[in-house]
């Protein structure tokens, strides 16, 4: 099952009735109707309300809502309600509330922090979807189903009881034995040999960590467990999903991602949604590039097929210590950045503003006054009428990418529990580095999983590919011989699943691909550089190696970039293998900007994959296509997200879908800040 | 009932002879000769020694530090001994110790730290001080009871079962029914509807909050929570002082706050006090606006009346990371602007240095060596002399205030825990950004509760004024009506008491006064600005804001200065509207300084109530006066805090209270660097 | 009993061939042939393999390795394997785990861990080491036997019930009654005074601190409370070794300290060991003064006897936030300088990089592919020959130093402990400042407890003396009158044993030497400096003071430096006291390098002991010597620290031991970055 496939791009979002008299509701459908929103999300926080103690269910308020949008002729995103627990339930199971990192058993308190083990928690929660499956299944316009809300928020970890005899469960399914254990955890090392499963701990403060979440005695220990909370987590979601389909065998399921949460192995979640949504709101300045890439992510959890924006802010992210209003023309250029990603709805949370509580001031449709003359009601409004405008020329349409990103929960855990590196190094920065080259590059790109199917790829990126799972380095291998290229970065290749290192050269198993040894890893403070010089077909290039510099030994690769400085200054940072008939790289230095974009545009260039505007800064290009009566349409994307006007050629003969304008290749298209073209190529 | 009416300025501070053997005590008195001082507060650790258990009492050692106080004719502060708990009561009663936020319950330690809803300590300090005030009542020069010690200290709260039981029995009362709660904290956001009250958890880390006191799920509750905790503490000084009502009906009882201490609502305490005191002990650099703020506030809690300085250091305050030394000249710079501000008596933290422990390096007035020709003890010296030289010139006399600038610590509470704003403004730093401008001006203000009657006030500032209570918009609306000034800020008028947004325009029930709607706030990160034009009386003034930029719609108002940068240059950043024969002043930036000042400048310009000295830097002007026989005796006071000789021409006759000498207005006056002039208007 | 008296400088360190198959002891000992490693240190976590549960010993593993080292004709180390406690023993014995500051009870994890009153833990250790003894003792090649691993680590401390009461019990034996405690603690401040031993409660976040560990209402009790925890941890050892000397009279035993670690007074542990020895693991940069500072400490635990550095890691140290390799050259420079002050043992951490956990990427002298080609194997190979080359030219040999530095832990915890001062001093930080003068001018000195015989030393500073213990005040005026040079510093003379200040002018009982009065101490912000300037024999110097500056009043004691800004401008920063026939100086600033290092050597200079390479900037100079057969044999060591050649005069005539050839004084010597020469005077 995918994503509804609906007639336009689904508009709306979260949407809570409850909160309000019934004269407000007459108010917030009739600007629904300004800003042609047709989609509500119903029901997620409504728990304490639908059961207000264990015995007691009550679905006045749930019923009045659906019964409503349904004469409004609204589509519906129908809530479990169980992203939030109600009061009793907290007080009458303590141990349906978690028990963080210290030790400490929580009590009642904000949402989203169930234990994921509390049998309390799952019997109750599962009764709870089970009845609203029961009761609102084939309701009209119901479009999918939403199960919790944000699993794993805020950190993602219970450690009580519950959740250690359930790891030890887990840990004795995963190896059979404890000599296994001891084996995989390479307990021998600081005298840890198990001899009985209860010896076993979770690892938090008061066991194996110190410092945090991040420094423990033993890694194989702290990431499976990170693999147990993630799996227990996921068994929540399954325990409802089971009950909607008891009731409901056609409409599909879903949960609102957060794009990239850490604690949360979405690729290990991916097979049980039906589709995959997510919640964008970007932290920090110059956000266009994190999107796309997260975006792109999200898109890969379920192999390209288009999911959904879950929830966006119409301005104010409420959470942040500063939290600026969303410039003019940023709604929707951002939201359209989503779609040509590959999203087919663009959802809101929320609706209304609400009265009181922590996101009161969060950015709404609709503000305190409810005011439709608002300059973020006029966005809002204008971006519903592009939508209908743009009908459903993109649904169902996927993003036509040669290019793969491989991004791995493991090797984000693993590279930030280990010691010995460099505690500056972030997986996340360093993969983002490697997708800013690629946006930069313009190059259509899939971000997908270890395991993804790379058959269909002319470059696969691999950075700090740490540890390896399965038959990766065949697979990378059998890339680069039938002509791709592929590429690997520092840390690459050291350890296996358990993270226990191959007692080999490394990069290990990679090593025959990328044609060099690797003998010593160097790290540097945060601010300190090893000037390196790359020769590239393009001329030399100049560029900075921060945080870590490799001491490479080539084995048959060739010498591309060599650092400049230190007692290794001439020797390789960059190589290049020959393979068959294609090329394996190897980034052996935290390589920044510059020196990234040239290597890839190298690679690109080579497989002719360069987008058409690649040397236009901040102009996005993406595209989106579909095969309709055996023919393909194919949408072309134009993001503005620069800060002063530019003007490019038309790269094809198109139709500007938001005007309906021919547009001819070559002619000159203008666009100012936050400006976006949708083109179908003709 | 008000502070005590002196034959002068009271002079001394805490005793604590209970440390020192009887031949000490000799050198003490002598030492008390030398510098003048006439008054000693007694008995404030004295609780372990006057009751070694719990059911012995041995006032042996109290005795004699009060017969040998008597004897030598000294003024007696007597406190009633449980601002530190005795060993044996935190390890008898372990309820009686407090749990802290993080929900770990602590032992015995520190002092000021007791579980104010503890039923063993309540009993125990209720029965001490009913002993004590018995046993003592009547003593011969005994000018004040001294209840308790920095009431709250560090942080003001306890979250153990008992304060849980008092909170959920306060909000029974306060709120009726839970349906009256779950509408004022608006539980129906995140499924929290309560249905029993024992449902209700202390707001702490283990349940509403994350990151801090500062974050929390549910603001109304915290709020709650926190007037709760300031009422139970307060609960703890009303026991106590009942008892010493029970056997002295006459002498005025206090107890010492600690200036600007958010834990506890002073305003709401500042009834039960027969006087206010506070301890002075400023943080950081260039402290003397901010202690006059202080001062104002103080003697704002009892209507004006004179309040006493309680304790202040000779030289070194020791909880400092960094414990400089007072430079010359400043114990007494700084002692008389307390005077100049309405203090009473001046006292110090302490006699004498503590031979052990962590206080003893603070400073003292006679040190480990007893020296009394060290700097610190001369300067103590001859401030004792100035200070029987002034004699009761300004004893009971006020501060002749026609400004008066609103703090209100439920809105210091409010907006520093509210999501969505700017976490880098502080409540604090607002109020007392306002405060400079005013103290620049060399206005005389008062500091006031939201409560205070207006009506004697031509210029009411009420910066921040986020939290309406009462009918504070009348009363503001009022002042503007009959001709004076009213200001308010950003963020102003956008909850009710509950912290729930008022579903209408912003400013909400201030709109009317203001004239203007704010249609969003847009934040921005520390050091980040966006200039300011006004367009003011004087002339135009460029000055910055940052951190806060609200986009206003004049709906009435005049536009006195714009915006100069972002989407919104050329938008009002501060406005004015006409109200009857008056003026509303809003500020909708977080204004820098020189804006403020000139802003202010103009709007005190308009009532004459710009000081004579305005255009000289770091020159404090304070008044006080007071009616004798119908006849108005107005002392001037001139304060030096700058770094350079400065020459000022008098503006009145007066005769200089510390040299007898006669000034006539318009001859020139020269202060050096900490000089101070007392001059009595003729 | 002391150091083995051994042919050589041992050469090897930690293996663990429990963690591998026999294939890779075979290379393991073929590659120990390569690097001439003749040591080999076993065991040290094996307690989970040599004792499955708590019935069952099993020293099948262990017998192997020994049976091999034997073999191989290895020396050997052996552990009694207690650093790391096995699961079960954690998880049948709760109270085996420590107890934080926090007041949190741990579960079983990491290691060095256990608490040091737990009676299962006491028995359990003291069983497996009575055993260990039992099997090993004589075995061929065994040279000592190492206790425990690393006591303390990571803070030291334990705060659990078990602990209280012990140190309930230490108190009562330490004070014989609460009356003298609560006067030692000075316990009537803040109403402390005890009536019974119980109410007294450890000192931790949960009683008598804040903010953490440095901030303590009572400096007295937390003192005490670190001084009984260094004991109970000591007892822990000693425990230990006497199970040795039950099977073993004749082997040295020791444990492997870590050089300068706060929480536990070695001072105070030396006399139980019968050799010292150290893990070399320095932290941040320009490590070679601090390297040499604690060589000095630790040798100097054992009043100048050789010592053995018993880990030292042959590139990375895993557990830093960045990791960098040993630079080329710098293991054989550091080794060496460790020899020249004074080790007999060179010992790594570890042969074998771990296949897996937290310290797999620790440096190895074998990495995980056990290349015997990679540049760090062939730095440790090189020194394995250099080593071997030397032969026993150094064994037993002292280090002639004139100078003594006093080093003491009581000050260090008791200035870090105290409010009032400048939180910003760390007492390392001021002795290391002082060493750092000292190394400079190549004066050879011992770093000394304040216990230490202090009659064979010319010169004794005594930085930051601040708490004064049993007749160090006459014994430092007796060095100045028989005409040595004492120093003290800003601080000093200001605290007896329990922190109670001295109840006279500072600095108390060393004033009579200092000949000054200290009437107020300053203290500034870091980056504050006020500039200091001195008038030396070599002419004036200026330099600059910062975080302390003292108020000085000479009372028979010649000012040397005058502060130059600041209201005390002109008063004395530096004094010089004449005492008999020697000199007081008194140093009442934070004076920067600059000044220290002249002021140090004009004091060296007079005793003639600057050393022959003082103006050779980074180029150390150690000197041993030994009696052999009636004549001083004297090496010396030139050990460049610093980047670029450097040519001096030979300043003895002498052979150089790793060459062979014959030096003659005066000639020319030339030595690049990390060259070390050892010459053997003739």
């Amino acid at each position: 099952m995918s994503a509804p496939r609906t007639s336009k791009v689904l508009y709306g979002g979260d949407y809570n009735p409850e909160q309000w008299p019934a004269e407000v509701w007459d108010a917030d459908y009739a600007a629904f109707e300004l800003a042609r929103i047709d989609t509500l999300t119903l029901g997620v926080f409504t728990w304490s309300l639908l059961q207000p103690d264990e015995e007691t269910y009550d679905f006045t308020a749930l019923d009045a809502a659906v019964q409503r949008a349904v004469a409004e002729d609204r589509q519906i995103v129908l809530a479990t309600a169980t992203g939030a627990m109600p009061p009793w339930l907290g007080k009458n199971y303590p141990d349906a509330n978690r028990t963080d990192f210290e030790g400490r058993r929580h009590v009642y308190g904000q949402r989203h922090n169930h234990c994921p083990s509390s049998p309390a928690f799952r019997r109750l929660a599962t009764a709870l979807a089970d009845r609203i499956a029961e009761r609102y299944a084939g309701t009209p316009g119901l479009v999918a189903w939403h199960v919790g809300n944000e699993y794993g928020g805020p950190d993602g970890s219970c450690y009580c009881e519950n959740c250690a005899a359930g790891y030890r469960e887990w840990l004795a399914e995963r190896y059979g034995s404890l000599e296994a254990l001891n084996e995989a955890w390479n307990t021998t090392f600081w005298s840890h040999r198990y001899t009985a499963w209860d010896q076993i701990e979770v690892p938090s403060a008061l066991s194996e960590h110190w410092r945090g979440p991040n420094h423990t005695a033993f890694q194989g220990h702290t990431l499976d467990f990170r693999r147990f909370m993630s799996e227990a987590l996921l068994r929540n979601f399954r325990d409802e999903k089971e009950r909607i389909r008891a009731h409901d065998s056609g409409t599909p399921v879903t949960t609102n991602f957060m794009g990239t949460f850490r604690p949360i192995d979405y690729h290990r979640w991916s097979e049980h949604l039906d589709f995959a949504t997510w919640d964008n709101y970007p932290p920090g300045r110059d956000k266009h590039v994190r999107m796309a890439f997260t975006h792109d992510l999200m898109r890969g959890l379920k192999d390209g097929e288009p999911f959904w924006v879950m929830e966006q802010t119409p301005t104010i992210t409420a959470s942040r210590d500063v939290n600026p209003v969303k410039r003019p023309g940023v709604l929707g250029l951002w939201s359209w950045q989503g779609i040509a990603h590959g999203a087919d709805a663009m959802l809101y949370f929320q609706m209304r503003a609400a009265r009181g509580a922590c996101e009161k001031y969060h950015g709404a449709v609709l503000d305190h006054a409810g005011r439709t003359d608002s300059r973020p009601f006029r966005e809002v409004a204008r971006l519903g009428e592009e939508l209908e405008q743009l009908g459903d020329a993109v649904i169902g349409a996927r993003t036509p990418a040669k290019v793969a990103l491989i991004v791995d929960w493991d090797n984000w855990w693993a590279t930030e529990i280990t010691d010995g590196f460099n505690r500056h190094v972030s997986y996340l920065a360093t993969v983002l580095g490697y997708y800013d080259a690629v946006w930069q590059a313009g190059a259509q790109a899939d971000v997908v999983p270890m395991t993804a199917d790379l058959t269909g790829y002319d470059v696969v990126l691999a950075p700090q590919l740490h540890l390896l799972k399965g038959d990766i380095a065949e697979r990378l291998h059998a890339v680069a011989e039938r002509g791709g290229t592929v590429l690997t970065s520092f840390w690459a290749g050291r350890v296996d699943e358990s993270t226990n290192a191959y007692l080999m050269d490394a990069p290990g198993p990679l090593a025959p691909t990328f044609g060099i040894r690797v003998e010593e890893i160097d790290s540097a403070e945060p601010g300190e550089t090893n000037p390196v010089t790359m020769d590239l077909e393009a001329g030399p290039v100049d560029s900075d190696a921060s945080l870590v510099m490799e001491l490479i030994v080539p084995t048959g690769a060739e010498t591309i970039g060599t650092y400049g400085a230190d007692f290794y200054a001439g020797t390789p940072a960059v190589t290049r293998n020959t393979v068959g008939k294609g090329h394996a790289w190897y980034i052996g230095a935290g390589l920044e900007a510059t020196g990234l974009r040239a290597v890839l545009l190298q690679v690109f260039g080579r497989h002719g994959l360069v987008g058409p505007y690649a040397d236009v800064v901040d102009l996005e290009h993406a595209v989106r296509e579909r095969q309709t009566g055996g023919r393909t349409e194919r949408v072309h994307f134009l993001l503005h997200h620069g800060d002063r006007e530019v003007q490019v050629p038309a790269h094809v003969d198109a139709t500007d879908l938001l005007t309906g304008a021919a547009v001819r290749a070559g002619e000159p298209l203008t666009l100012d800040p936050t400006d976006v073209l949708v083109l179908l190529e003709v």
